[in-house]
């Protein structure tokens, strides 16, 4: 019995532990993509797009070891929500990776050098949004309800940012239609950014939940 | 213990027949963002936002009644793999009513009709998908891995469609500055519509998961 309860505590402590590596390897990706949207160059983009996979492998054996844990431990209350709070929170990451991969290859292939203002806007967007991710996978790591809702509190910088970018090369393009192209791919961009910031807030709640059994709540300030 | 047996397949098949009502919630709502895109009113676009909710409150019930179910009944085999395909069916059509409802506050507010051939291809794009999320929710109330699988491999056809239609709109938003805004709109809504083929695609490969405990596989035809 002692050695079963041993093995049960090792068990969800490798899947925290899976989930804050996941979640370090989706910021990872966030970097480098953000890299390629100043330094756009299509052989610097190939192994940000390969290493995507190395995100889903690691957020499909967490779904596995999760499932497995709830089936056959049978955890109650705090335990049951240590392994669903890793489950949703994986899925969520797993996603940031893919909006990763997905910025990085928008961004590539871009010819020319993206103008001012709308550059500096998406370098804070990025900046801000990787911030975010960072934050709330520490939040994670140390269960740390505080931590995890201030970056619940502050998505309403992300989506001001993010207004102001699509407000600015809205009028670029509608100036510039050889811009059509580039503004296209740059307003994608700015969307999968605005999407990564929605999976931290989602993390957010995820530890808030884990931690107390309850929501952050519907009081989220809101455009 | 026969009781018990009995209550837990009650369990199981009421989690199934809650798949099946969400996956209907789901395509209720694309029919009818696809409906606004054509006949774009903002006093038509109001329930369809607001009937959202309701599809989030069936998903979040799923899941807490999957979770539930793993954790107390243990299942075993085919009966964990129909509780664990439930609760990701869920998550692809919670995800597909976010993304009928994104189109329907996209399109509302158009203030011109859309020019052909971009109205076209959306509408084609648009049944095009909807037949695909129809049939794969029929799929999984029948557990019909053909079926499923026909739907995973056309998944191509809308890939196809999608460019031809982000062709159609950068042509047009580059000659003509006036319709960038309307062109953005109309470039997510696209999008949307790829992303609900995605996840209809994903829903395919549970329906296979769940009969037989294996994947699709990586060979589906992909653009």
């Amino acid at each position: 019995m002692e050695h079963t309860v041993k093995a049960y505590h090792n068990e969800l402590s490798e899947l925290g532990a899976d989930v804050q590596r996941l979640g370090q390897l989706a910021a990872d990706q966030l970097r480098a993509a953000l890299d390629l949207v100043v330094d756009h160059s299509a052989a610097k983009a190939t192994p940000v797009i390969a290493a995507d996979a190395e995100l889903d492998a690691l957020a499909l054996e967490i779904e596995r070891k999760a499932i497995r844990l709830i089936a056959l431990r049978q955890p109650m209350a705090d335990d049951l929500r240590r392994a669903v709070a890793a489950l949703k929170s994986s899925v969520d990451l797993e996603r940031c990776g893919d909006l990763a991969k997905s910025i990085a290859k928008r961004a590539a292939p871009l010819e020319e050098d993206i103008p001012e203002p709308a550059l500096h806007l998406i370098k804070e967007l990025g900046e801000l949004v990787l911030s975010r991710l960072k934050e709330v996978v520490q939040a994670y790591a140390d269960g740390d309800v505080e931590r995890a809702r201030a970056v619940w509190s502050n998505d309403v910088a992300v989506d001001e940012l993010h207004e102001r970018l699509v407000d600015t090369l809205l009028a670029r393009m509608g100036g510039e239609p050889r811009f059509a192209t580039a503004g296209v791919q740059l307003l994608f961009v700015g969307k999968n950014l605005e999407r990564i910031g929605d999976h931290a807030t989602n993390i957010a709640e995820l530890v808030c939940y884990e931690a107390t059994g309850t929501s952050l709540g519907e009081s989220r300030p809101k455009l």
